[in-house]
């Protein structure tokens, strides 16, 4: 038996996305064809809009399709012009836009993950990436809204794990660009969102056929399309309902009984507003690598530090820009749940955890 | 009851695609994580990685997987300055390559789709594209090979319509690079390759978390691989079994009956060596677009030129590269047939198609 703790990475495909893929499938058409069978082809595409729209707050127009928040995000990188030129990541977000990014700025979070005041400040003038919450420790912005743009700089908002987790509420200057992937909220991977909150049309970077109203050309991926959306409304569905409260109850009880069995182990960013999910856990001198393969072998998947990193392990970017150092950095393991977790996963786990920690204590004295 | 005839936009889902795709929903792993689930979602990849290189003959390290056809031209286009700097497409190339190009090119065709017999010298030096077969009208390279790079010109190869219809043979020299796309061959749409056959890893458009060994960034599509290798292995088999003889003999059946209702209509290319399963029909006076709605409203889908431009109905660029007036190329229908067409189906088109001609004929009468 195995048990799934690596939700931050990719979830399991929700039922609602799974039948709608396999009805999905039935749908012989191009949506770009005129006739009957393009036609039910484009509607289904045109529903999926409809529904991730609705799970992330925005106008239906304002969704483009892509294949991956990678690709959202290099879309929505490749606007720079637009937004005075330059742009920079904060060093805590993810690859996929810090790659970009063309100046080094300073961390703007505490060991805590907490947010200096003057946040804002610090960011410089054009386009800035800012995420509402991270992805290997939880911690969300303050006041767990959505970055927005203005005082100088337009945002892209990195939404990928809060979409689907938490309602997504924006402050009062909606950012210029959001980005997302349906592998983060039961959909399937290999598809993802530009929100486009600016009053143009992005200059595409794929091209030909026209497709997304010309922003996005390449036929459209109308079974992954379809799961999107039928995991966005899930999703929807489930924020309202609360259904991550029993999580986050989950993820505590879980914390508690790791701090049982180790009294030096950190939960970075525990007393922060953090996703319902998510467990970043540094417990010095034992290598999360090490930890990540031992609960492995013992049947639990959980990663140590970021998942989107074909088989690189390295310590975090994200601690180290926290203020820790490598070796407290390289010490660090997500645990994230997921809805289908249970009191009983995560107790064995804990359980499991506590008595690898013990050897390894053995094996170090 | 429907009758699809537009293959070459897009096919039916094969029934070895849906069920990989089916099985495929069962991995939640993501394939850069470490643990079992993460390894078991890598190694599905690999195996489609295998399997499209098998069908188009290529190393299986030079198969590098992105959203779409479209994708993977942009890919190889943008390394445009490792190949003296320049890209230019033959006028007659799929809009996702021709956008791309920066400087006009004269046709190299001829009304029947017969290529110049200088063609290459015809082309610039660079990075140039070249298509296999042409979509619209079927019309192969000379020889029914790909065309491959040489003489002062690095060739992007556009096997798409080939790939899963004939066998993929190379010149002597490979192409640099060749492009195609699951959902032409039976696969899901949503996902295509770039084939590198040069010796250095391209520069990569989509960046972040390395994916593709970093010549392709964002989470892996693996339930849309998984549908494009299984796609890939049965089209092999069936091109290698011979089972487009069939379709071909259909195709020409077809042709027959409706040059029995009309005798001014042309065959585009029907001398040329053709895609098995293309009719590119030219009917002087009858309008390609209203000929697609008649024949939508009777039970047949069908295309007036390029199928990969969202709504768009416009003279095809192909038919007027090749020295069809924009009254000529306006009256084209292209009619595609797949594995599954029956010779009812072909018949019953043909029948329809003339009922409808001789509405057309009365009334322009």
């Amino acid at each position: 038996m195995r048990t799934y703790l690596d939700h931050n990475a990719t979830t399991p495909l929700r039922a609602e996305a799974r039948a709608a893929m396999i009805a999905a499938m039935d749908l012989v058409g191009n949506p770009s064809s005129v006739h009957a069978e393009g036609r039910a082809a484009k509607a289904l595409v045109e529903r999926a809009r409809a529904q991730v729209a609705a799970l992330v707050g925005c106008k239906v127009s304002q969704v483009i399709f892509t294949g991956s928040a990678t690709e959202a995000a290099a879309l929505a990188v490749a606007q720079k012009a637009r937004h005075g030129g330059a742009f920079a990541a904060l060093p805590t977000e993810h690859d996929c836009l810090a790659v970009w990014g063309e100046r080094d700025l300073a961390s703007v979070y505490d060991r805590e993950g907490r947010m200096a005041p003057d946040w804002r400040a610090a960011l410089p003038e054009g386009l800035v990436a800012v995420s509402a919450a991270n992805s290997e420790t939880g911690v969300m912005l303050p006041e767990r809204q959505v970055a927005g743009s203005g005082a100088g700089h337009s945002v892209i908002c990195d939404i990928t794990q809060v979409a689907g987790k938490m309602p997504v509420v924006y402050e009062a200057e909606t950012p210029s660009y959001a980005i997302l992937s349906a592998h983060k909220l039961g959909g399937p991977k290999g598809v993802g969102a530009l929100i486009n909150f600016t009053a143009s049309d992005p200059e595409p970077i794929l091209r030909g056929g026209g497709q997304e109203m010309n922003r996005r050309s390449g036929t459209e991926n109308i079974i992954g399309i379809a799961g999107f959306g039928a995991a966005a409304e899930a999703a929807a569905r489930d924020v309202a309902a609360g259904a991550w409260d029993r999580v986050a109850q989950l993820r505590d009880l879980m914390e508690v009984a790791l701090a049982g069995a180790s009294k030096k182990t950190i939960f970075v960013g525990k007393e922060m507003p953090r996703l319902p999910n998510t467990s970043c856990v540094l417990t010095e001198g034992w290598k999360g690598e090490t930890q990540v393969m031992q609960m492995d072998l013992a049947g639990f998947a959980i990663s140590a530090g970021s998942a989107c990193s074909s088989g690189k392990v390295k310590a975090s970017n994200v601690l180290r820009a926290m203020g820790y150092d490598d070796t407290e950095a390289a010490s660090a393991i997500r645990v994230s749940l997921g809805l289908e977790t249970t009191e009983d996963d995560v107790l064995r786990f804990a359980e499991a955890w506590a008595a690898k920690l013990e050897r390894h204590a053995q094996r170090a004295a």
